[in-house]
């Protein structure tokens, strides 16, 4: 243990191994300080690895505020912040135990709630473990997020907030990923393939997302009565932009990072990580080039993050050229699926039910159809399982919650306050205050159908739509 | 020494290690080669560090410009770089030698200067420590430009930042972090505790900020004759929290990496850093919540970054418990210390003062109050101590340059400058040529009291207010 | 010690590391041990670096779209995620083979397309240098993207995009880095030193930049028929420095990360790059003081990238004394630069023919002259030597690749299309509708003379200029 000072730093650098000294040079004793050094090197990674996913915060923070309206950035600064801090809290206090604590049924743990009974042996591994899988449990959370933007209630969304970090993202982790001292989940015990998150994480965000917006219903003029679905205009596309560079930044601890150590494994990780995110990018680019007549910025970028998404889960097990074909399907499946969702009148401003949600299944399906180590209708079957109890927990327990945060406290906020922008409203600020915002209109959204110029001339009509009541 | 060409570089990987080829194989020999494995992960993750501290001159800087207004946006990107740029020179010119150097008294070093006369046998050890010490040198010199942003002329400023990141931080930091080849600090030699810089780096910036701003005088118009306070509106909360997020990864290189070395003790350091941060930004918002009716952004945001600078002393010496605890109060204690300032008139427009001065002084009495290893009164005498200590040489070291800046060159630039912003007097640009800036005005600030919708329409009473000779 | 998580993690931690479990105890088996942890930290290391050059995609469209109009960002976001996404599939299907592969000519690879031979024995490191490389092969295609900014025709870019990332820079870059398996490059064989890429990235970039301005001709507006120069403002200087830190971040990976290897070396490159930077911003903004009355903000952030631009290829080879000496040398060499090209009406938007190419010119040069190993006119010879190829090379295939797309699909878009803004006519959107973007117009830009006020009153004469026709 050392602390502080440069004499003892420089103490640090020459003697911090414990072979030091008055260690008798031995082939076992070298062979501890051998796997001591190999146990840094995998705290070293582990640890780097979540700071890069920690700062995928940053990234869903500036996606979501790029793809959604000025009036509503101070609120989704907020939201984000407290995801993430309120998740930490909760997960630190509640999700991890559950998670990975002992579990005698394979249905959840109960132990190591506070990092309590985790380190008997005081061995620190744990809280490397914990500060990697914490940021995992917060990307799941801030999903949600961007699906339910413009409209969410404050202190509602805070208390959706600390149950998907403490309780619905956990549970159905423990499911896939086991337990950490001993029993393990049930899903993993029937060889379900997940490395990095695919379902355990995005689909459980997507999932939970689509409960999410459902309940909520569309934001006030979406939809017209007449059925036409008028687009909401993103305000600031290179912060968006910066936002999907900065996840896919984050993607490079997420999935090779999830090896917790530091092996020849992380390279191919990282290989078909990047080949399948950029292939979802071209892929997502072209398919909106062919829709629209137009390469489309919003479907660009969500290309990127589906290939990503998609490429979660079987990222260890599949060849780069699998990756690519994988990144490829994903790229076109996020723009028909954000199509499909509008079709349908299920308002989600950023896209990321497609993204996370539908290519979240999609990887984890492609894991199965893909893996290097050979196939068969036995381990894809495995596979949709997995897929399919992810969205039944997910979407049924987040579907009540909603519904009784709806019914209590409340989920959304008046047609004053949205008019008006949650920032104002909820925080009573607003996120520009030196420029005149002029549109809080609609128009060709980050995710939609572009149109020949700029379209904010609509205040009235929006005004004139359907109430969030009509429309839920 | 290697260079380029794949062939080389290959070879790097098998034979860049100093056992090669013809080493003789021994239980010496091998004990050799794993103590230099160990190194280069030493090395690898020091600088790995020092890339995140970096990263934080990016965070302050958008922290900085989202809190204030559009009009000085070139000037504060302008400060940041030269902060770094200037500093990195003149730390590697005077500070670190001042800092790290041999010191016979205790006071300060007296080698070293121009990293000229550190490495003797060739060691390259000096040149990574260096590199992270020059991130925090610019990090202590950055806290100071948002407490006296808006209104500070940049010539003037230019001084300011080699005379902090030369002198008066690195004076203070070698009596607290000693000399690197013998002698040693004589706060450290009392047992004074500072993991990582609560006292050392933020005290340092946050009472060197107290001094600018009394000295600098109130911004115009943002107290009034009546005795009224009037909130100045930050120009972009988005950016401001981007900056937090992308501060808060850094601090994931500025607490851990003070291991400067790859070892298991980092992983209770992420945890505490993770977990005081959450603590600060939830209690923040509440507290905001409380007082104002309302969650606030800014504060929100600023109880992030208390919680960090809080955990930074103690990070290494208490439990993941403790650190909730601490960074729980800093959440509250920042809150209170930046309305405080407020109602003493000293006109600090990010809020430095409260979360680098303020909460870096609570950290460090916190680390003794919740030291794992035990507590006694002495032990928090001495970080009282090294608290007053730091205080009363960094104010008043600053204060008395900030005044001899003002009598000769010039501290603050003339009302006309002041109103016009300084992007366009100073820089002669502006930051947002393609949008109209309407405000230039007050309202609810990044740190003020929110009120209810956008407070523009300010122009004239700002003119008439007091100018900032009758302010100072 | 760990054991939780995916049963793929835990197979990964169990069996990653060669000596588990029946490995017999020996001299030599605990140096294979010793040797294996060696190289997973130098996976690691190169790994992390790789991220950290990946981040610069981030930084550079940041620098582009704030140095350049509002009404143009979206465009900028697509071609900087374009040019990662296909350059990532074209350098993994066509380029990393023609620069690594076996090569029996010293002239390009012909082995290693998608991948495919690389691995006959299963070695992974091939799949991490990939990653390390490719991001190198975007930041080259990235580079020029700035110098065509606002008036490039998309679908001709994309073909450009693919084209330098799959011929233009790997033919170069086996000239001077040679091949992976057997052969080696020309250049290298003379003992051309360029470390981490001057020559082979930057000015491989700054010189198909330079092609491009010039068979695009300049912007519209930008100059005028009577010879005067009009500067056009960049619409976003706080996004532009976000850029520049990002990107000096970056530079920690791609400077130090060319070892491919954890090794001590890597302590003074990283010292090295810093202090150039930091000289670079300083002395930029000093000449830009005394040449425009003013410190200017785009040339004190074009005079960092110039340092780092400079010390890319003597890094691992010179000082850190030196290192200040190059860095200053390119902060006023890169304020000089672009005066010139704006005086023979090169119109490069962001100044990269500037930065990139005339830096990394004198970079190379300068690894020459300030060699620690000691210098010869033989040595400065070869420098030469390789820079004079790569300009021939590069400017004269991108001249002709840039030629033939004017001639076919086109180039540059019509008149209309330039004054309405790319991001409108070619993606069918815009970057900010919330905002009124009122300008469009000239005045003082990123790179250019300083004005005193805004200068957005030119829309008349702007439409009057010369059209794109008469001024190519």
């Amino acid at each position: 243990m050392r602390h502080f000072g440069l004499v003892l730093i420089l103490t640090v650098v020459f003697f911090s191994t414990a072979w030091a000294a008055d260690d008798p040079l031995t082939l076992e004793s070298n062979r501890n300080a051998i796997e001591l050094v190999q146990t840094h090197a995998d705290y070293v990674w582990t640890l780097v690895a979540a700071v890069l996913v920690f700062f995928m915060q940053a990234g869903f923070a500036m996606v979501e505020a790029g793809f959604t309206r000025a009036k509503n950035a101070v609120n989704i600064m907020m939201k984000n912040l407290m995801d993430f801090s309120i998740g930490s809290l909760g997960y630190w206090a509640i999700g991890f135990g559950l998670m990975f604590g002992v579990s005698a049924s394979g249905w959840f743990g109960t132990t190591g709630f506070f990092l309590g009974d985790f380190t008997p042996d005081g061995d620190p591994w744990v809280l490397a473990f914990w500060m990697f899988q914490v940021v995992f449990a917060a990307t799941a959370a801030t999903i949600v997020s961007g699906a339910m933007a413009e409209r969410t209630k404050f202190s509602g969304y805070l208390v959706y907030s600390i149950v998907i970090s403490a309780l619905i993202y956990p549970i159905f982790g423990s499911w896939a990923w086991g337990s950490l001292y001993k029993g393990g989940g049930w899903l993993e015990g029937l060889g379900f393939i997940d490395f990095a998150g695919s379902t355990v994480v995005h689909s459980v965000g997507g999932w939970a997302a689509l409960a999410g917006a459902i309940v909520l219903g569309p934001r006030m003029g979406k939809y017209t009565r007449d059925g036409g679905i008028r687009p909401i205009l993103g305000h600031n596309m290179p912060m968006a932009a910066l936002g999907v560079f900065i996840l896919w930044v984050g993607w490079f601890g997420f999935n090779p990072g999830s090896t917790t150590a530091a092996s020849k494994d992380i390279a191919m990780i990282f290989v078909n990580t990047n080949l399948a995110a950029a292939a979802g990018a071209v892929l997502a680019m072209t398919t909106s080039w062919i829709k629209f007549g137009k390469p489309e910025v919003g479907m660009s970028l969500n290309g990127a993050l589906a290939g990503l998404v998609a490429i979660t889960s079987p990222c260890a097990t599949v060849s780069p050229l699998s990756s690519v074909v994988i990144g490829a399907v994903a790229g076109v499946l996020v723009v028909l699926s954000v199509l499909f969702f509008d079709k349908i009148k299920i308002d989600d401003p950023v896209g990321a039910i497609s993204v996370h949600g539908v290519n979240g299944a999609w990887g984890t399906l492609a894991a199965g159809i893909f893996n290097m180590g050979g196939t068969s209708l036995s381990i894809i079957g495995v596979q949709i399982l997995g897929i399919m109890a992810c969205f039944a927990w997910t979407f049924t327990t987040a579907f009540v919650m909603f519904k009784l945060i709806a019914a209590t406290i409340g989920l959304r906020v008046s047609a004053e306050e949205e008019l008006a922008g949650l920032d104002i409203s909820e925080h009573g600020g607003n996120a520009y205050p030196d420029f005149e915002v002029i549109s809080y209109g609609t128009g060709m959204g980050a995710v939609g159908i572009p149109i020949p110029g700029p379209a904010n001339a609509a205040g009235g009509p929006i005004m004139a739509s359907a109430s969030p009541a009509e429309q839920a």
